[in-house]
Order: structure tokens, then sequence, then C-alpha cells
């Protein structure tokens, strides 16, 4: 059973929109070797693990809860990219296009107009040439070697595609996001190359892929510095055997070491999206909203609140 | 950002093997209204929410949470339906199929041979017509009365198909998920239904659909003298403003009252699925085995522990 | 624009119900040769046509128009074909599947468990495997030449098919739509193969394809005896120049005429689908058929005119 | 059985060709919530339809129909906003790009290089991100109320992406169309609204979805004052039960009333689509023109009869 | 530049058809990691191949080049699974089905009835669940060492997926291939290994996957006896450096040595298919049949000495 | 069996780096009517061909063995308009991106960011839109005179687009390859427009398609003038029968003769593609690369000797 807290495993950092570095996020949400797909083939290969292994199922299955955080965090991201793109100056409840304007006419020109058309200037589950994400990009062979293996190739390819992502914007809103990706991706790569040194492989100098060094981007330098990249973290509310795996020398062979905790040291507040009244989203006139608003007399107490208990600087709930 | 227990939302109940109901039941899990879906729908609507309706948000985000369990149980129930239906009587390290023997004979002749070929009769994402789960079934439209209607007429196709799916075979293992899923489709048509009803619209005696009587099933009977059907739970480890919509009078217009909760009342053991040595799964030869065994000096001890503390009566984690 | 009159192309035969039979019909609807396809290709052709060849453009047309017309029977065929196979026998308003009995047991066993899941044992815009028909089926290069070429080929494979699943059932409601078809697609393979004998094209000895003695099959033969082969119907409400081509010695060389007529000699009732409980299909309770109803106080009459209107003998609108 | 006039249900306006915005609007033809999928959807269940409610059969078949003339007003639009987009200038039988020339240029750098490559500068059918439209777009559950659900979700979300597409250029030809379906989309959303009012439910002030003041798009507003927003068509040649429910006062609750009508009170010339001779369409030689214009010798006459007969100020047929 | 010689890798062995061990072979040929994608894989990654690591290329190629043999084998093999299962009698140019019978009446209870419907009983390209082969199955990283490990997983499943099927059907035809692939899959997993060892990574006793004594198996036996597990082919017709990583201790360490060769030791006749007459297949009539024969006077002769040539004991071309 | 050299069918041609150029070509590699299809297409419908008319298997098969090289030909055409599109200046072993650059900025403004992200700039099995390769592309109808048609209008479909794209740029890297494929596609026409002719049918002058003096493009009538339209190879080791139809005068009936060969008169050097490190391909750092090098003492003496072999002016194996 699966629980939430309204926080972020990593800041979303603030710049100015840009829909193509947008469209190429996707590709790390929706694409073959994005988060769903982590996210969903952990959760399979955990749901439908067979044998008494424990700390095999407890790690596979740890990893993929975070990659469900991991999704809401690329979403976000994406979603925040996209904001105000089209720099429409309307009111709340104007008519947007009214006397035949056309503001959203950057949204015709997109590297996927379905950013402005399906949904609105939100994050979508496809990858960065518009295709719909697929189940068949599941993995679960049921062999446990061939699995590991698997998802070590999953993680490779998750972090190599990263990189390249890296390069391709300067924008401090995508690279906070793909930075923090490229140091977990690297975590999981020792993961699953850990659980196979188990069974006996030695990775010599392979790993990671690729092999260069990242400490040589900014971004990620600061959270290799604080070791995210060699933390694992199991999120679980009961107990998990996670660490009998994920703990002493990295498979690396370079003299660093594995350290599993319950979850992140730190959580970050979700920032609230604007109304986005040129994509009817939400979309109330005066009378609804009139409505929706006797909902919510505490609201803008409650708001606070969650703001402030999920702050850079919150503590954990125990 | 996401956490977890190793508890089912839903006790698994013992039965016959039936790989055909497995079948069945897929759709359920990832047909084009099945709980992939529900799931990825709700999450991206939350992850992708414009505004300050938190309520609305926190309603819809719960759910989507809820979704991760069911599909968590789903997967659990077709891995025990097909779990054992060739009855294979091999040992853990015999060579199946050896001296040319064919004990997966059945399954060629499967609905779905994937199941035993591409799986290790385990679940997939993939529908009873054995279609991959696919992005584009995720409606997120970005405005919210939209976004609720289709979230209304998702849940309404759900319970729709479980109720044929209910039809289709007497297996225990089958129905005990199926009715639960029927009783908790039809709380979340009340969720959806109830946040229109907040903008106005009157659903008079239109709902549930599919509209009949549905305590002539024993099954979902028990569970809806339980209340399981006007329950709704966020699942927040921090707050939520779920119950601003989900409470007072149900949509039904029937008499019946809506309840929010933290969680639901109990949760159940996670059953651990056997070896399936002719499914090489998880496959592990004896000096591997030697070394998986190794790192889990404690393994029978913390079984038995999760076992205990996940029980039917286990106490909620507070 | 589009018209339309509450009447069938060809009748429906009445016959036992045959699920499997259903499933291969499927391919002539939803497969990538099927009816969806030569509708939607021949009207993609028609919308998107070039230049003044207004025979060649009417010709195209009139062919698609008589497409929809067939997706119609076919639709209707297969219905009927999945019709009362679960042999429910249950009533109106009861409650289907109560007590815990498993009146849709059959299908989970079925060719494709979406004709009971997901649809309530009607048609859908499926092939005989399952895969959902794609708009990557419809080929429209816009060079005349090539597209006639592939609308020959299309037909060519369709008959084909046809003469397949001719042979895998001698289930009267199956034969008299394949019949039908078989005799149909001869007939359009003759429009686009004269049409290319008007740009040189001699097609000796080629055609039909399949190369056979259709009359050997008894329902075919007496389609061919009324000429249903060699007629073309234009389905125009103001004028069609489709006769320019479609007339004279047919394009197989033997001897037989082509006959442009503005819709065929007769049309045949739609038969009522009876409702089925056990599908909810269409699930209205008592309270619900009542104000249903009261829409209706002329219904009993109408439907007693519309049958005597659109019956076997009907003489046609002018 | 279907029939058919030369004949638009909206004039196509004449502007410059804009290939962004044809792929835009190619969402409104081959999307997920296009008219490819209302036309088949509706089709569909008016052809699966169960039981004698006539009056609901009668509703959903004619918006069935009327949208396969939507399809063909979509695919002229879409093909008019890419003709001559790339401005060749070469003559009829000259050979394009002749002495290495590149007269396609722009096609490579097109939204959807397909207008270029795979159509002559026609409509696909495909959506606005390039993926081709698919059958399991097409909901028919069978079951009534949740078909009326499903078709008034669909209704609403065409309607929003149209109101996105407004505003994404000022093209005239654009705007014309999309203005046009803008209303239709409203007239469709009152039809299935209404269906569901008869079964009790009150929308209160939730529709039209999105709720805005449309009479703000000029183009919209003359057609709102025409009427067209709140008319439905059967284009039924024989007779029609759908006024029994297509009347009275609409379920905006905004004062207005519901009128049902055979077709629209005018219909439209369709233009002839120029040759493209860089696209080899149709790709005749002076030999084969020979040939093919001996068809047609009374083509120059027809041709004016039939954009005579189908003019603005046209007489319908009786 | 590709060469061809009309003669199979490994021979077809008589019995009787299994249209249900045909299907489950689809897998092995247009599943997800069949032998189409191994072909179109290593082709991929060799075309696009970067760097002067010339073994590398000429290792990964060669064994693509080979992949494209396995395709020629195992359409071969499902072609004769299903060849003859409807056992149909009639005579060349007989009309099946003459008089209304059914003989393809087997056809529409297939596993899958394209087999009989869209093909001619002849191999598709589609998986065991009649999911078409796609593009987005071949992985092409263009990063040497993910491209090396993501090969090993595609090879150890697919050898884990034949294993599965070998126990599926004791049926020779099925049984000669499915053996062959196990001990060719096994070779290629020691190609990419041994690869992955040049660059250090130690194997210890991880491999071959699946993990188990495949000398039970009494075909794969004699394959393994023959020493096949354990060469590689380059099928170069000029020069090849694959043996520069093919050779030496294999990367199980279980002391056995690895071979490099031109081709395989021998070679073996193409069986030739029956004309089906049920199917129209190639169902030329008497008069096309003549003119077809005409093309070939030499015809017997030829064939014969084409056995001949391609014989199980065939000396090979140089 | 196959055999390979590593030399291409045709030369590539040095220009200036062109991805959208790249992209529109992708439509003749993994397009609908791309050589991947043709490919598949040709070999499915000769490894599952029925009866013996060898001439025809030869004839088919023959061409089919001719796409595997015209794939490799286009990949690598496809890879070198991609390589160097971002101009990239980083040495080998260096951080691309190092300090925060962003040197893939140009990637994620791509027709298809994934040459970037998913692809180090390398082609890629999909379409100029993006969609992947789909095996429901491959036709194997199973009759002769079907499979003969359809493989007509492929053919007649091929040279349209690429003529289309022949127009869309005039870089020479694009321009020599889609010539080639130009002249080709009109072999291949007239391959299976005589096959047909054997049968009887007479094309008149409706060949080739599309129908226009394609000397008019100087690169195409170079390989006219070398009569590379009127060849065909049949690339068999052994021998073929594939002259028996190919020969005589070409079905254009325009004078000119069909000629078979073994194989085409002169074979092209392949190039080494450059590392490109902004993609991490292939990516071995230096501790890597050196044991990758140990591999390859003669290598540079080896590739030497290789481009010597397989040069401009290459003698061919006999």
């Amino acid at each position: 059973m699966f629980y939430h807290i309204q926080s972020l495993i990593n800041p979303i950092v603030e710049d100015e929109p840009d829909p193509s570095a947008a469209n190429a996020l996707q590709e790390g949400l929706g694409g073959q070797f994005g988060e769903m797909r982590t996210m969903m083939q952990f959760l399979f290969q955990s749901f439908n693990f067979r044998g008494d292994g424990i700390p095999y199922l407890d790690l596979i299955q740890g990893i993929g809860v975070e990659e469900i955080s991991h999704v809401e965090l690329i979403t976000k991201t994406i979603s925040r990219l996209l904001d105000g793109s089209p720099r429409y100056q309307g009111k709340k409840f104007d008519t947007p296009g009214k006397g035949g304007e056309a503001p959203l006419e950057v949204g015709k020109e997109a590297q996927n107009p379905h950013h402005f058309i399906v949904g609105a200037q939100g994050a979508l589950p496809v990858d960065a040439a518009g295709n719909p994400w697929s189940g068949s990009y599941v993995h679960n062979h049921g062999n446990l070697v061939l699995d590991l293996m698997d998802n070590l190739v999953l993680e490779a390819t998750g972090r190599t595609q990263k990189c390249r992502i890296y390069q391709m914007s300067s924008n401090k809103t995508l690279r906070a996001t793909v930075s923090f990706l490229i140091a977990r991706d690297e975590a999981h790569q020792m993961a699953f190359a850990k659980a196979l040194e188990t069974l006996g492989i030695d990775w010599a100098k392979a790993l990671p892929i690729p092999k260069f060094d990242a400490t040589k981007y900014p971004e990620v330098k600061k959270l290799m510095d604080a070791g995210i990249h060699r933390e694992a973290y199991h999120f679980r509310l009961d107990s998990s055997l996670m660490e009998n795996i994920f703990s002493g020398s990295a498979p690396t062979n370079d003299g660093t070491e594995l350290v599993t905790l319950k979850e992140p040291k730190t959580s970050y507040p979700i920032p609230m999206a604007p109304e986005r009244p040129e994509e009817f989203a939400p979309g109330l006139d005066p009378e609804m909203q009139k409505l929706a608003d006797a909902l919510s007399e505490f609201k803008q107490k409650t708001v606070k609140e969650m703001t402030k208990k999920a702050g850079p600087d919150s503590s954990k709930l125990k």
C-alpha cells in the first residue's frame, strides 16, 4: 500500500519558460528509458517477485517507489518550463482570444503542439518525439539475474540520455532536475550492479555508464559532493532489507561507499501552478468559482501551512 | 514524495489457478479503463493541477495514490491465478523439461501465451486482448470540470467492466479482488460526482453506473455492508483537504453518507509467490543461491515479522 | 454532405450465434484490408482529390460512400453472431450474476474477450487478432495512377480474405454477409481496374483476384446471377459521372458488362438488437426506463412503420 | 445505407496557406478527440445499439452522420491550408525539381513532413503530433447512460481543443472551419446533455464546456446569432425520432431553445483543388491526360452545373 | 552489401503440423526479444558504429548477419508447423469450399486467426500475442559499453524464452529449431560477454542465462556436443576481425574455448512448401499456370540441382 | 543463409550536415513505404513462398537481398547528414558540456530530437514523423498475383516519395543516395511489372510511377545513362533463375532492355564515422580505450586494407 506527502524530492529552480527544453525532457518522463518505465518496471518486478530473496525484492521495490517521486518531479519541471511560454496577459475571467486575437500562436510552432492543444501546458505521458508511452517498455522476465541486468541497462541508458539533455540547454529549471536525475541514475546503477556483485560479477572500471567526469557539470558536482549518487532510499514505513545489498564499497571500485537511508535528507515545497485562462485551465467561470471557493474557507490558511511544512529545511515525518 | 508498506489493500483469497480468468482480469489492470490508467490519469492530473482549488487537487491525488495499491493488488491476483497452472512438479534445482518433457504445454494454448513465455506466470502491463497499455489512455485536459467528468466516466466504465468480469468465473481468488474493485469504483464514482455536485450538477438517480442491485453479489454485499463503497482514503502522511468534498450525502441521492479516512481500516499480508523452476524464476543455481542466501541471515526471522506486522488484524502505522 | 436511411444493403440471415466466426469477421471490419479502411481510404482520396478528373473522383468517392454501408452491415452481422452466445436467461431488470452465478463464463474463453468485457457483445473497431484499426492503413498518395493501383490491391486483398473466411464456418449469418462482400469486392476490383484501363492498361486474364470459380459458393452464385458483381452504385443525391468509367466491357475480359446505378435495387430492414442484461446494455433500471419511455409515446407505431418502409420489397426513395 | 451530395456543410474561406495551422487542425481531424473519432464512435454506438429506445438511437446516429460531413469539411480545410505552401511555380507537365532545384525545401522543415512526402499536401488521418488515428479511441460501452456521458465528455473535449486552436492563428481559412466546429460541438454537447436530462440529471450552469463567452470570437458570434449552436440535423431520408429528445429548453439553463432540422439551412460549394506537379499529383503525363480527358467530354459543362447546384444559395434536395 | 545462398543454417525436421506451437514460436520471430529484433538491432548498431574499434564492429555485425539466417530458419519452421493443419484434401485447381464446405474451420479457432486469414499458413512479423513487430524494439544507444550490455540482455532473454517454448511441445519440427536457437543464443551471450570482458568485467559464474544444465534437453545436447554453443561465424566474404574478440576461454569460466569460423560447417536444404489451394496460394489458375510454366523449362532440373547442391553434406562455397 | 562484404552499393558523397534532410530521409528508411519494409516484405514473401515457381521466388528474394544493402546505404547517409551537425569541438576524452556549456543545443530544436537523445546522431528505425516502423507494414498475402501487384505499388510509392524528398534539399549527400534509390526503385518496378507481364498484363504507358522525365535530375540522369534503372542483381552465391523473368523488353514499352547481373558492377568504400564525445559515443574512457586497443594491434593495417579492397574500382569477389 502506498502513501504520499505533498513535497518534492528535489527543488524546482526558477528560470524562463523554454518549451523546446520541456519537450526534450519528455524523453526522461515518457520515453522508452524514462521515469515512467523505471517506475513501472521496478513495481511490476516487485509485485511479481518469486522466491524468498527479500533483500533483492526490497531493493527493486524501494527504487520503484522512488521513481514515482521522480515522475512527480519531472512532470512539475515540464509544466514549469511550458508555463507562461505564450506569455498571455489576460486576466482570470477574460475570454482568451477575444476580438479574434491569437495569444497561443507560439503553440502551433512548438516541438509538440499537444502541449498546447491536448494538455494545458502541462506534462504528457509521451516521449520527445510525441509517441505515447507503451506497456511494452516494461521488462519483467522473472529470472532474477536477467531482471537485474535489464535494470542496470535501463538505468545506464537513462543516465546517458539525461547527460545528452543536460547539454541541450542552460535553462536552470531544466538543469536542476536533469542534474538530480543524473546523480540518482548513477546511484541506481550502483544498486543493480551491487546486487549482481553479490552473485559474483566484478564490474572492474566499466561503471558508471556513461564513463566521464560528471563533476564537470557544476549542478551535478554539488549533488555528488553531498553524496546523492551513493545513497539509496527505501521509502518503507514498516521496514526494509535493502541495506543488506546496498552498503559497503561501490561497484565502481573507486573507494566510495554505499549508504541506505529511509528517505532523502531534505524534501522541498511544491510550487503552485498558476491558472492559464488561454487554456481554459482550470476554467471555472465566476459562478462556479464561487461554489468551489465555498468548499475552502480555510484554503489560504491551509496552503500556507503546507508550504511551511514541506519547506527546504523541513524536518521529515518520523 | 511517495512511501510504501508491504501490505495489501484487500486480501488474496485462495483457490485453484485459472489462467483464463487471469487473462480477463488483465483488462482491469492494463486495459484502457483499468487501474494502470486510473493511477496514471489521476497522478498526471494532480501533478499538472492549476490554480488554488486544493480540495479538488487533494481529492484527485488521493484517489490516484490509492490506485497504485490497486495495481499492486491486481498484479498479485493475476500472478496467483496463473501460479501453478501448468502444475509442474519439478524440484528447485531440477532442469525443467529434462529428457524432452513438455511441462509448459498448457502455456501454448493459453489466452495470452505471453503469460508463460514473456513473463514467469505473472501479471503483464497489457489488456485482455494482449495489447500493451498506452500513454494515450491518460486524459488530462487541464479544465477542471472536464477532467472531473472524464474521471467519472472512467470509474463508471471500470465498474461496468468489472461487473462483467465478475460473471465470467466463480473462482474465489478472482472474485475477491473484483468485488473489492466494484465497491471501490463505486466509491470513486461518488468522489467525482460529488465534486461536480459542488459545482451545481444534480445526478438524480443516474448513479452508480451500471445501475443494478450489487448486493446480489455476495462478496460485494459484504464489502458494502462494511461501508467500503462510501469511503475515501487520502493516504497523506502530512494532511489533506479531501474531506471538504468527500463528506455529506452521497450523489446517488439514496440517503447514504460519504466518509473520508486517512487509510483503509485494515490491511492484509502479501503472500509470498513460490519459485517456478519451469520458468527459470528466479532461476538461481545452487552456487548463486548460496551467495544470495549469505545476504540474508535474518531472512526467516524477517519474513515472519513482516507477515505478523501486516496481518489481517494488524494495527496500522500512525 | 452525407445522408442516411435506416436500411441495410444486404439482409441479415438468422442462424445460431458463433463468437469465433464473429471474431474472424472482425478482420473484414477492422483489419488492415477491411471495410473501415476501404471506407476511409476512398473518402480521404476523394476529399483530397486534385485536378479536374471528375469521373475518377466520382468513382472513388461513390465506392467510399458504399463502404460506409458495408461497415454498417458488417457490424450488424458481428453483433448478431455474438448476440446471445452466452445464452443468458435472465429477465430485463434482474441482476445478472445474482447469488454468485457466472453467466458470462464463455466470454473469458472467447477468441477476443473484449467482445464481452469492453463491448456489450457488439462489433469492435479491431481486427481478428485484436489489434485496433490504425490510421496508417489509409493510403492516399495523391498520384492518381498510384492511388488507383493501391485501391485495386486493397479490393483484391479484401476479396481474398473474405474467401478464406467463407471457408471457416457454414454459419448462415456469417455466410450471407461474407458472400455479399465477395461479390461487391469483385465489383470494386472491376471499378479500379476499369479506371486503369482508361489509362491504357490491359488486364488480360489476371482478374479477379483470387482467380477461381466463385459460383461454386452457392450464396455467392445467387448474387452473381443477379449481377451484383458487375454493378456500381454512386449513392449521389445530386449527380455523378461515375458511369463515364464504370460501363462497357468488364476488365476481366470475359464478355460481361458493367452497369452503374444510383443505388442497389433493394434494401433490407435492420433487425433490432435485444437488450442484454448480463452486459448492462442498455442498462436502464425501472425508474430510468420510465423516463426514457415517456419520450416515445409513438414508439411501437414508429418501429412498425420503419420496418415496413425498409422491407425487402421496399420501393426506394426517389 | 448512406448517401452523399457534393456540397460542404460550411464554406471554405480563402486566405494564405499556413502549414503549421494545417498541422494544428489535424488534431481536430485525426486526434483522440477529433472528428474521425466522433464519427466512428457515434456510428459504432448506433450500429451496436441494443433495445428499443429509438429516439436515443436516432439522436446518436444523426450526429454520427453529421460527423462524416465534418471530416469532409476539415480535410478540405487542411488541404487548402497546405495548398501552395511551397509556392512552386512549375507548369502542369514540367518536371518539378528539374536541373537540381529544390522547390519542396519548405517541406522538410514542416511540423509534419508527411504532409509533403506521404500525402500530396492533403489531410492525413493523424493527429497534430503525427500519431495515426487508432480504433482504440472509439468508446462503445453498450450501457446507454455511460455511452451518453462518454459522448458528452468527447464533445466537450473537442470544443475545448478547438477553442485552443482558434487562438493559434488568425488565418481566415482556419478560423472559418474552427469557429463552425466550436458552434457545432456546443450543439452536440446540448444533444447528449439533453438526453441525460431525460434520465433525470440537471446540469445547472456547468455547460457548455469550456465555460466562457464564445460570442467574443467574431466568427463564432455570427454562427451563434444564426442559432447554429442550438440546432440538430438528423440527415435522414426516411424519418427520425431525434426531435423527441432534441427540443425544448437547452440544458445550459440559459433560456435558449433546441431545434431539430432535417439538414442545415444552407450548403456550400466544394472548391476544386489545383494539381500540384511538385507532388506528382495527380501526375498524369500528356499521353495519359489525353486518355483521361476522352472520358469527360461533358466535363466543363458538368463541373459548372455542379458548382451552380451546390452554391451558397442552393435550394436543398427534398 | 549482402549475399545469399538458398540453404538453411539448421535442418527442418519433419513432424505433424501444430498451429499452436507455430504461434508460440512467433515470439521467437517477431517478439520484442525475437530474431527480427536481434537482426535489426545488431545491423543498426553496426551501420551506425562510431570510432575505429573494428573488432567490436565486426563482432556485432557478424552476429547481425547470422540473425538474418535465423529469421529465414524460423519463418520456414513456422510455415511448416502451420502447413496442412486444416488437412484440406482438394486438388490444385479445385475451388476450395465448393458447395458450401468449410475446410478452414480450424482456422477460426486458431491462437492467431491471421495465420489463416491474412497469411497463407505462413509466418507473420508479429509476436505470440499477435502484436506487430515494432521499430521501438531496436536499441542502439551509440555508447559501446551500453550497447554491448543491451545485446547481452537481449540474447539472454531470447534464450530464456526459447527454453520456455521448448517445454511447450514435443513436436520435432518445433524442437529442432528451438534447440538450435538455444545453443546459438548461448554462443551470442558468449560473444557480448567476451567483448565486455576485454573491457575488464569478470562474469564469474553468472552465465549463461538462464543458468541450468541444457544438456538435459536431448536435441540441445547433440548440438552442444558438436560445439555449436561456442562457435561464432563472421559470414564475411572479404575478411573480419571478429576473432580478435571471439577466441580464448569462454566467459562462463567453465574451461570451454571460443572458436570463430567463416560460416557453419554444414548447411541444409530448404524444403519446398506445397501449394495450399484453400488459401489461394499461389493461386494461379490453369491459364496463368501455363504462362508461368513457360518461364521455367529447366525447372525440374534446376530444383533437383539446387537440392543436391545445398544438401546436408554439401561442401560450402569457398 | 546470408553473407556480407564491408562495401556500399552506392558511394556516400561529402557535403555539409543537414539534420532536417536526415529526418526527411528517415521516411525512405523506416517509413511505411521505406527500405525496411521492402526488405522485410520481399524476404517474408520468399521465405513463405509456396509452389514451384522458382523464377518468381528468385526474383522476389533477390530484390529482398538488395534491399538489405539499401538499408545499409540509407542508414550511413542519415548518419552522415546528422554527423557533426551540432559542430561540437571537444576532444576525445573531454567532458562534453563541461562547466555548464550546452553544445547539443541544436538537438532540442531538431525535427526529431531522438536523433540526439536516443541515438548518437545515427539513423533510427522510424519514419519522418517519428513513428517507429511496424510489422504491420509487411504484406505477404500468399497469392502470387496479389503479392506481385502489392510489390509494384510498394516500389511505385517508394519512388514517388523519394522524388519528393529529392526536391527538399540540394544537399549532395542526400541527393546522391536519393537519386540512386529513384533509379533502383524504377528497376524494381520493372521487375514486378515484368513478372505480371508473364501472366498476361500489358502495362501500356502507365510505368514508371511517377511518370515524368527523371533525366532532368542531373544525379539521376548519370545513373540512368549507366543503365542502373534497367538492371537487376540476384546476389546469389549459388545460382538464380531471376533472369528467366528479368530480361527482354522493359514493361515501360519504351524500347529499353532488362539485364540481370549477379551484383552491381562497382562497390564503394564505407567511410568510418568519427567518434562523437558529446553523445558519449563510443564513450570509452582512456583506461577502457587502452584495453580495447590491445585487441587491435593490426588495426591500422587492417583498415587500410579494407578500404583498398572495397574501393570504387574494386574488382568484385568471384
